[in-house]
């Protein structure tokens, strides 16, 4: 790859085999027109021949009578060259091609990576809680077969789906694996459902994770928002008349440790949320990224359980095994499969084999029901402690959520002090809050942030904590 | 997991630590307003204590109030229920969710998979010619450093976007690692650049590949086509024309092995159509997945070397490594790199880190020049192979394009005989013929059909191009 770059010409008709003539007559051609600006270096000969299809030595007979006519010249161990004076190809272009018209990032998106502080709001989980080397010794077993697979399931490794849909069934959803869309993470679930909506609006919880509000309106969507308490619950007199006003088509809704604010629905709440849903027209989709965090090794029902198998079910394998395979997942009824599907493969064709089938094989082998288990442990302690670090440290009128487990609570400030304040105090002590305006519709009606005690060690969060709470007392 | 899903609810307001009057006052208002319907679970003592972080005993204390009330029923193994009839939460929902109002997916998509029959017009490159097991030995030696990155960088792993930045500034283009975003294959590639376009409209070669055609549509982008004759290459002038009248932002162009047609585009027709696109405002995105194929070792220019950093430039290590890794990438001028960022993570956060440092080992070890140098070669053979097999076996009339090697050529069928009626002669042998009508933008203006060589061995491949030159007798 060290010499120039070599220009293409066509040579022929089609019809018969090309002679020397035709090349030579081609690069007259092409010099008269502007296609092979002086200094261009030519195909090398071998090339030429095994691109046209040429008997041997064709080319070079061509080469050598277009260097007799003065049109080109060979230069040793360079190549040939269009003659006269020496500007290469790349000065001929005409002009530079314009840019390309873009729409800006959305402005609340947030930079990439946290680097360098203390991230107290992470919905993250600590990397030392995670079955990394695990994941490893099942990738080792994957590969002890000779080779990778060349090919990918565009809906999924196939025992992958599987395995998905009978931990399902154990939980009461009613599905079947060819009801299971296997996707990039969840994101790519809700990107796949959104771009395959007929409707134009969608309903959402307010505040709600900023990634799918944002997916959600970057694909031109209309958002409701309903106003989600997490003190006070869902007030379904409320989303009743926010339905009925708005007139959305479907509701994206996360039941179990609501992001960002830890909420998770009641029984009571999930069977009002159907019989609104039933009686507006209004499809829903549930994210249930939480409740395998909840301790306890039983699931309370799920809206896809209660409503059935109209309600399209998402979930991931990303937070809580491992974020870096990006394994997540989409069940619905059979007959929309295909739409979404083609959204799918429209989208990425289709998912890394290999990432797939490591999680496969980590399910397949039972590790998966042991590692929630003590997840589970361990994201009850860790609640624990930031329950009572709370309890110590916050000055009167601080409130917070008790999810019950989990990774995050709401901490909601008191009245009169600004969040933006709290997170510009804090962010000088290397304490990084992330402010969450994106992940609200409207207005928010919270003064809060989320706080994420599974991404760090109880005496680390502690210590955020502290300088949280030096800060909000300050700013009273 | 075998036990019924227990039901869950809100026990108290916050402020201070619930005690068990609190638990027995929020069972009975809960029952009353029917969110705990009779046979209902309730959460296990464990679990409530924990969740609501109880002193020890307080969950059994208030569930025994409970039934002495008359109100729970505990049952030996099985938990603690709400009394009287034996009803499961489940059969209280209230109705059924309504479905997804979704779009079906494009009428021309194909389905996933061939199955069972000779698919002679595929893109793939048989899997034999595949370093299946070089990677498998990348992937063991990613696997030695003890388990699994947790983490993932949003734009790609960083020394595979460093390898690729390196490749590109050798083949003459001008770009860093962090003008390199990594995608789920080309197709991710694509897909961020339509989903962040500010136009309405971009150009097409007609035809073109089918799913960069219906992935601009789904997402609501009209399309204009510019006429690709694979025999008499491209008319400038009809592009002028056309792209006066329709005005698009953008152009979608695929120079080297062009998808469907096999056809490379001349130095002269690339400055012509950059010419034309910076006289006309069109921003150009070019997809060089076909020229790491051409034979010699070296490379013709690109749009991107002729045109400068405003093209995006767009690449695959997909077909020609392993289609199961899913590895592409776009290249774009820093500018607009956030745009395409923030796209790519509303769409998937991120890719998998396995498959992406997997390549980067492959690319390190320098394993990737001896593959493309041996695939081409390869490739060379079938392509020689095919047209000595196409030469035999066509009748007079048929017509083919001699791209120069590569996976594939277009065969253009006589005057008078039609696609249709081809794929459906050759189907009832074993023969798959990919119908190309979803390639065309507009009327197709070709009567033809893709020939994939890199695909099969040549003598299955003339197996299957005798059934097809016996189909096409039969019809004439």
């Amino acid at each position: 790859m060290s010499r120039a770059p070599y220009v293409s010409f066509r040579v022929t008709p089609t019809g018969r085999r090309a002679n020397a003539a035709d090349i030579v007559a081609a690069v007259e051609r092409e010099i008269a027109a502007g296609g092979l600006p002086t200094g261009s270096r030519l195909p090398p000969v071998r090339v030429l021949e095994q691109q046209l299809g040429l008997s041997k030595n064709t080319a070079q007979v061509a080469y050598d009578e277009l260097g007799a006519r003065g049109l080109v010249e060979t230069r040793a161990r360079e190549g040939v060259f269009v003659a006269a004076p020496m500007v290469g190809i790349a000065a001929a272009a005409p002009v530079t091609s314009p840019p390309l018209p873009i729409v800006r990032p959305p402005a609340l998106m947030k930079p990439e990576n946290h680097r360098g502080g203390l991230a107290i709001g992470t919905v993250f989980i600590d990397p030392e809680l995670l079955p990394s080397e695990k994941l490893a010794e099942c990738a080792r077993a994957v590969l002890k077969q000779p080779g990778l697979a060349t090919l990918y399931d565009p809906q999924g490794f196939a025992p992958l789906r599987e395995q998905i849909a009978t931990r399902l069934n154990a939980r009461g959803i009613d599905c079947e694996p060819d009801e299971v869309i296997v996707t990039t993470g969840s994101q790519q679930a809700l990107d796949i459902v959104a771009r395959s909506l007929e409707i134009r609006r969608v309903a959402l919880e307010t505040p709600v994770y900023a990634y799918a509000k944002l997916l959600f309106e970057t694909l031109g969507l209309a958002t409701t928002g309903l106003r989600l308490d997490p003190f006070d619950g869902i007030d379904l007199a409320a989303w009743d008349r926010a339905l009925a006003t708005a007139r959305p088509g479907m509701l994206y809704t996360i039941t179990s440790f609501h992001n960002p604010t830890g909420y998770s629905y009641t029984t009571r709440e999930l069977l009002g949320v159907l019989e609104l849903c039933a009686r507006h027209g209004v499809a829903i989709v549930e994210d249930d990224w939480g409740s395998d965090m909840l301790s306890g090794s039983e699931y309370r029902p799920m809206l896809r359980v209660l409503g059935g198998r109209n309600v399209v079910y998402v979930n991931s394998f990303t937070k809580k095994l491992l974020p870096s395979l990006r394994v997540g997942f989409a069940v619905a009824d059979r007959a929309i499969v295909p739409s979404l599907l083609a959204m799918k493969r429209l989208a990425t064709l289709g998912n890394v084999w290999l990432s797939e089938a490591v999680v496969a094989e980590f399910l397949a082998r039972g590790y998966y029901d042991g590692h929630l288990a003590q997840l589970q442990r361990e994201l009850d302690a860790r609640y624990a402690a930031c329950l009572t670090a709370l309890a110590e440290l916050m000055p009167p009128g601080v409130r917070w959520t008790t999810p019950g487990g989990g990774p995050t609570l709401w901490l909601e400030l008191p009245r009169g002090v600004a969040v933006e304040a709290v997170v510009a105090a804090v962010a000088r002590h290397g304490v990084i809050i992330d402010e969450r305006s994106a992940a609200f519709v409207g207005e928010p009606h919270l003064t809060g942030f989320r706080i994420g005690y599974a991404a760090h060690p109880p005496e680390t969060l502690a210590r955020g904590l502290a300088i949280v709470a030096d800060a909000i007392r300050a700013l009273m």
